[in-house]
């Protein structure tokens, strides 16, 4: 049998809150076993970079990454995000170790290919280096990851979060069981948006086919939806959406899927 | 036999001139065996600073690290510089990884006690994780640090970068024969600081007493060698002062210090 291995994903909503962020640490330094964070960071980066006078353009909900912009990326997400939640996790005598994509070559990307849209220095990932990221948790070892990856040549890539967990759990399932975690301000996947405790506990292959159906998940969930599956499809175990909370059994509702 | 460990040391000069970086980083990848490099950063740091209106002060030539100075130091230090500095190194194949002190608890400090001058949050080094470094190198990798130490109690702390070169120097000669690098922009310790040829080619405790008694090394150079031959008596083998291209062979002239 394969050891356990939670990766959980934590939003801005999460980082940009002193409190909140803290009480997370507190709840995530007591997961037990091997664990892996990964982290986003944008408002501190849109505020840091109007700062700078430069301009955060956006498209579809996206940020086009221009060089000055992947610059305040990698000052935020790599440098002040980053290291300040390792230095809190050491604290919690959690032995955390903060990483990009870049460090260890642990994720490489090539830069998206100019469509209608040109995102500028975004990253589509390639490939997870589970084996050196297996060494470091042997090794008693708690991964941070920010959402910058490399393309092998020198370029640093924004990455969005969501995909970059998703991938190492995908990445990790050939050494463990992976428990894929989403943490977000909402309890789970609302079975009516207006409704915040109408969380659907329980969501597999068939009753996810059901709900898109139906309409129920639309919009937004889309895509996180659609890499969910693409992750249990890839052999990650379990994958859970909800509160922060939930990654230490502290909320009665939250949404797991499973094939 | 001890396997042989260089640890290089870089400063301003070199990280905030693109060309002159790049070629160091082309020599640094072809440094043979075990190493470790570690920079400053100084300058980026004060113009990011004064774009943000963050006001930067000095107190006898060193830097009074403020909250707000803290933040840009781990922002520039921790983010932008290490991480281009890394994936810089692997489009060079050199397997790469950037820290700070708090990454894997790799070095503890504690903050400088207020004397007659409140430095801020600025570290004295406690001690160096010497096993876990070890680790990453029998990995395969290369750690690369940045100047920023933690307290272990989730504080960051701005720390020299030349004494954590030679910490990290001192920490790892219990596993291996380390060598220890200073790169500045000077060809070595000169005789005669008018004459830039007039390099001491080799300093040993006998030369470096009659060198302090007739005042040839004063001024900034009396802490530099103090801090050399700490290493050397805490069993560093050998330590080398010079311009980068040393480190491959490729000067004719630089400062080598033995015991």
């Amino acid at each position: 049998m394969k050891t356990k291995l939670s990766i959980v994903k934590i939003g801005g909503n999460i980082i940009e809150n002193e409190s909140a962020l803290n009480d997370f640490l507190q709840d995530f330094s007591n997961v037990e076993g091997n664990k892996i964070l990964v982290h986003g960071g944008g408002r501190t980066a849109t505020r840091i970079a109007g700062q700078l006078g430069i301009p955060s353009k956006m498209e579809s909900g996206r940020r086009i990454t221009t060089k000055e912009t992947l610059d305040v990326i990698t000052m935020v997400y790599g440098g002040l995000t980053n290291k300040n939640i390792v230095a809190g996790l050491q604290n919690l005598n959690c032995n955390a170790i903060g990483l990009s994509g870049a460090d260890g070559n642990t994720i490489s990307s090539s830069k998206r290919p100019v469509g209608e849209i040109d995102y500028g220095f975004v990253g589509d990932i390639q490939e997870v280096n589970a084996k050196l990221i297996k060494t470091l948790l042997e090794s008693g070892i708690t991964p941070v990851f920010c959402a910058i990856t490399h393309d092998g040549k020198g370029q640093l890539l924004n990455t969005n979060a969501d995909t970059i967990a998703s991938e190492i759990a995908i990445g990790m399932s050939e050494y463990f069981d992976t428990s894929l975690y989403y943490c977000f301000e909402k309890k789970g996947v609302l079975r009516d948006v207006e409704d915040d405790d109408s969380v659907i506990t329980h969501i597999d292959s068939i009753s996810y086919k059901q709900l898109l159906d139906t309409g129920i998940i639309a919009d937004g969930m889309l895509p996180k939806m659609h890499n969910c599956f693409n992750a249990l499809q890839r052999n990650v175990k379990k994958v859970h959406i909800g509160m922060p909370g939930m990654i230490v059994g502290k909320e009665e509702l939250f949404t797991t899927l499973t094939l």
